[in-house]
This record gives structure tokens, C-alpha cells and sequence, in this order.
């Protein structure tokens, strides 16, 4: 949500793109509707693209969402190259509706080590796309925009209330309860609301408990 | 199916995986199928994505497919990132089977010019892999293998014959009739009857006309 938002205060227009991988946290899907709506998106595609075929990972196979705390591994809420499938996905859009800009709302500082995430994987994923598509080898290459790389948790946090966001928008758990509660202990909720203490500002999340 | 049957005699164990990516010549999946039984594939998925819902292709939209011969510019059966997509969804089931091959039939020799069979596109793929996954932080990265990459269609021809493939399984063409016979006219067609043609070999192709 930030991400986007980031991109429509700079003037792009704005092509929501998001995947149904088969996440087991569904209301993901809901959260991403009620945003592509407030943000006013052009357009807001849910393509489905079931990853539960592939599973191992907490958030498409029957594997517990840890729940003790960020730690310096990979966590198995890793999906195996999620970003890269979701990147490419969006580049196949942008390229048919002739967009040269992707934004994508990835964080390295306050985040869980996920690979995809760092801005190495983006810068090469950047080159890949221009030597990859008919835009790129004509000289129209695309720009892969990460607003949030960068920023801590806090900063996120305060970006948002700075673009007056109601961040009960959002959603960042990977384990809501059947109630539709976010946990409250995921590696996801917890880096969310540690941001959100540390700004001082109020979370519209609606936790667990 | 030729670069399958590499990767075999090679003594790599297959796991196969086709896209049903809303393509209009659907026949190309039931060839897939029996490819990957022939081929004694361990597994083969069907992963179903519509790439229906962004257009832009002569082989997912309401384009026709040219019948004027190959040319210098990249057609409109070119499927925006196609390659790409693939590539990263193989990535992704290989990591969860804990596969750390790849293999893709590209050709950048006898070609229509997409941009994602040239072998700067899948050496810039393999790097962004490596930084992507978690294999690939973890020291164990993936190979792309292209054995096609640097044949002419004559050389894959002469490659099947001496793998003692039936090429009546295989599919080529874009714009199969109501029949199910391939077109003879398209790119896909021509380039392959090429190859065909210059090895003095027979191609099990059933075409109209």
C-alpha cells in the first residue's frame, strides 16, 4: 500500500497486479481489493497462479508459521522464488499495457532474510528483464522502483501516516485467525508492529488477544 | 522434447513441467503429455496461468498469427516475458524438489528473434537465480542447461533422430487447423520444416494441405 501510494504521489497512474499464489492467509486477496480501490488503481488484476502445486512453504503447504521470533536464517515462510515469479508476471503486464515502471514494496532492513528482498536480486532481476523482453532489447527498459528498500520498519510506518493511509488497510500476517485477526506473533506481525511502536503511531491492525 | 531427452541421456532423473498459459493451440499440451510419459518423467505438472488476462500475443489474444515467412523484427506471436515467466516458475518447483538443473529447449539460431532465447537473456536469468533463492545465497546454485541453444534447426533434426525420438509427438506449430494439423505457413512451422528438410529426415508432423 505504501508502495503504491509512493507512486501515485509521483505521478504515475497506477496497474495493480496481485497474484492468488494459493496463500494460506486469504484475506491478503481482500486487503489488496479494498487498497486497489482506495488508491483509485486504473486497473487491478488478481491473476491465480496456484503455487500450492510446488508447496515448501509455510504459506502454501501444511507447515506451521513459526511463531518464535525473528532469527538470522531463512524461515520456512519462505516461498521459493516468489518474488522473481511475481516480478516477471508483472513485467509481462507492463510490458503489454506499455508500462516502463515497476514499483514493488520489498524491504532489507527490518525484514525476515528473505533473498528476494535485497536490492542485489533487484538490480539483476532489472537486467534480466531489459535483455528479456522486445522493450528492453529496443531500448525502452523498464525501472524496478522499491520505495520501502531502504527504510526501517519505523520509517514505513511513519511514511504512511504521512500520506494519510489508514493502515487497517494493510494486511502483513501470515497466520490470521479463522476470526480474520492478525496473530499478532508471525515473524510478519511482529517486524510490523515493532515499526509501528517505534513511530509512535497508531496500528490499524486488529490482532489476536 | 529433444532437450529432455539430452537431459536424460545425460542421466538426469525429469521433472517436467508445462505452462497452460491460455496459449491457443492447446494441442501443444496433450504433446506435452505424452512427451513426458515416453520420457518416463518422474513427475510432470500442468500448471495452469491464464496469461489470457494480460493479452498482447497472437498466441494468447485475439491477434492472428502471421503467415509471411520469419523476419528481422520480433513478431506479434512473441508472448511479453514469456521465457521469463517460465524460467522463474521452474526455478521455483526446482528449489522445492531440491533440483539444481534447469532445462530449456531456447534456439537462438534458426528463430523468430525473441528476445528471451538469447543466451545473454538466460546467463543474466541464472545470476539473478543465484541472488533470489535461498539455494542460491546458500552456496548451492542452479545451472541453466540450453543444449539447443547454439544448434540450427537442421542439428536439432539430426539430434532427435539420433535419439531415436518419434517427432510426430512433438508440436511446433502456432495456428493448428480445427483438425489438429499443424499449419505449415507459421514461423514455428517454417523453421521446422526447415530443419527437416536440410537433415533429408522425416518429420512425424501432420500437416494441412
Amino acid at each position: 500500500m505504501v508502495s503504491a501510494a509512493i507512486a501515485r504521489e509521483n505521478g504515475f497512474r497506477l496497474f495493480a497486479l496481485t497474484i492468488d499464489y494459493g496463500q494460506r492467509h486469504r484475506v491478503e486477496l481482500e486487503s489488496a481489493k479494498r487498497i486497489a480501490a482506495h488508491l483509485a488503481c486504473e486497473r487491478h488484476e488478481v491473476l491465480p497462479l496456484d503455487l500450492r502445486a510446488f508447496g515448501g512453504s509455510a504459506l502454501t503447504d501444511n507447515i506451521d508459521v513459526p511463531k518464535d521470533g525473528v532469527g538470522a536464517d531463512i524461515p520456512v515462510t519462505y516461498v521459493p522464488a516468489r518474488n522473481l515469479v511475481f516480478l516477471s508476471l508483472t513485467l509481462a503486464w507492463a510490458e503489454v499495457v506499455g508500462a516502463r515502471d515497476l514499483f514493488i514494496g520489498v524491504n532489507a532492513l527490518d525484514y525476515s532474510g528473505y533473498p528476494d528482498c535485497r536490492p542485489e536480486f533487484i538490480a539483476s532481476f532489472a537486467e534480466t528483464a531489459r535483455l528479456g523482453t522486445k522493450a528492453g532489447v529496443e531500448g525502452k527498459p523498464f525501472t524496478i522502483h522499491t520505495p520501502l528498500q531502504d527504510m526501517t520498519k519505523r520509517q514505513i510506518a511513519e511514511e504512511a501516516n504521512r500520506l494519510g493511509l489508514d493502515t487497517g488497510m494493510s494486511w502483513s500476517c501470515y497466520d490470521p485467525t479463522p476470526e480474520g485477526l492478525a496473530c499478532g506473533t508471525c515473524d510478519s506481525c511482529r517486524l510490523r508492529q515493532k515499526g509501528f511502536e517505534e513511530a509512535g503511531l497508531a496500528d490499524g491492525t486488529r490482532y489476536a488477544g
